[in-house]
């Protein structure tokens, strides 16, 4: 079998870790190109650069067997300009991560590394997003390289029959500590108490958004769940948004 | 009854025709509290404002009936900082527009319009998007201000079960043109040709992200067709992204 063309890209830039660990693990299945942010897009969630242009500058960070550009805008538009300008054909896998942070639940929505992903799925490019539920920059991705690994290969032997899309979270320990795989669905969750007020030196009220992450779902077959019991948490994720039983609902009940 | 409550904002800023628009007309319904960005946010998204602290400045925009605040931040951080500062309480209903600019299909997933309106849903606040099928900044929204009112009504009246969210998309006619509602599903499109290359005066090559939009939908159920066809497109949004089928797939197929 010819070897796989492997996209990689991330949110916390082509410099953090978590990039790093996934390149490592992708060289031992296939071909891998990097495009990703030159700055941190955290939390940039599914934006893209309109009123800006974006540049793509070569680099050699990842060794010579490893094409590796960084990108000026966001997550999104990295995949965008891979496909366009770098790769000028879809790529076998898209994968992205692995992200300083766990994004299980609502995150998915905030979360740059899913939003990548999520893009490459709209293109009909098989993606998956990495996730390891430690934010600290130093994090250890021993047990994320071995888990990426596995998942990828799952992907590329079982395709599923369309949107291949995948939110992978791994749990903060050792290979050692992790109990396995759990297939879930997304936990039902939100932020609360979220504006910490400051005031600047110069007297102007100022916020940063912070808060508490609450688990409003009862169910035990949730990523959240998964994730807190040390479990590697999977989610097949889809982007046709349309809330069909409400569809029927509106359909039903309302007049206009 | 008591006036319902209701929180107005957008992405394409405070200052634009289409949240004017949409302030006159729920001012018929209820109380109107505006937070909006004081920016154009187009293209941002679900992003939030995490590196930066966040502002909001009163405004006297919308008359002395309605409180009005510029944020600093983006579309969905205007959602979280209406709830948590200005209001403190839930808003009955929050809608979010009218965007200049047609957010159906897979636009969703770009549009900050959409994400302020999905961000509002997430804490369980009844929600509406609102898009003219114009980009003009000077589109005639006044098909879209009886088509908010009406739908505006109809939620309020009608509410659903949970996740009382909608993608609602207005086609660019007149009144008299506009053949009436459909509610609808998302359709099945995406973006190609996407980048336009330039050269600097310096030299330097820079992308501007353009393209095409290609419906790939064969489907006449879709927001697309509704749209092309001149009626106004409804479509309940969903923000458990979970995949169910593929869910069963993976757990019955993948071997981890």
């Amino acid at each position: 079998m010819k070897k796989p063309l492997i996209l990689v890209t991330n949110d916390d830039s082509i410099y953090a870790k978590g990039i790093l660990a996934l390149v490592e693990a992708m060289k031992e299945i296939g071909e891998v190109v990097v495009v990703a942010p030159s700055l941190p897009q955290s939390g940039m969630g599914h934006a893209v650069t309109l009123k800006n242009p974006i540049t793509i500058e070569e680099r050699n960070i990842f060794g010579p067997d490893v094409k590796a550009y960084t990108c000026s805008g966001t997550p999104v538009d990295s995949v965008k300009i891979a496909r366009d300008v770098v790769l000028h054909r879809k790529p076998d896998i898209c994968v992205s991560g692995i992200n300083h942070g766990s994004n299980s639940s609502v995150n998915i929505l905030y979360s740059g590394t899913m939003s990548a992903a999520v893009e490459a799925a709209i293109e009909d490019i098989p993606s998956i997003g990495f996730s390891l539920d430690d934010q600290h920059r130093d994090a250890d991705f021993t047990l994320s390289k071995i888990v990426a690994k596995k998942i990828v290969t799952q992907m590329l032997e079982h395709p599923m029959p369309k949107n291949n899309l995948l939110n992978v979270n791994i749990p903060k320990c050792s290979e050692a500590e992790c109990r396995g795989y759990r297939m879930v669905r997304q936990a039902h969750a939100k932020w609360t108490e979220e504006f910490e007020e400051r005031v600047s030196p110069r007297g102007q009220q100022y916020f940063w958004m912070t808060g508490k992450f609450v688990n409003l779902d009862a169910g035990n077959d949730t990523d959240e769940v998964a994730l807190s019991e040390n479990y590697v948490s999977i989610v097949p994720i889809e982007f046709d948004l349309t809330h069909y039983e409400n569809l029927k609902f509106i359909q039903e009940k309302w007049e206009l």
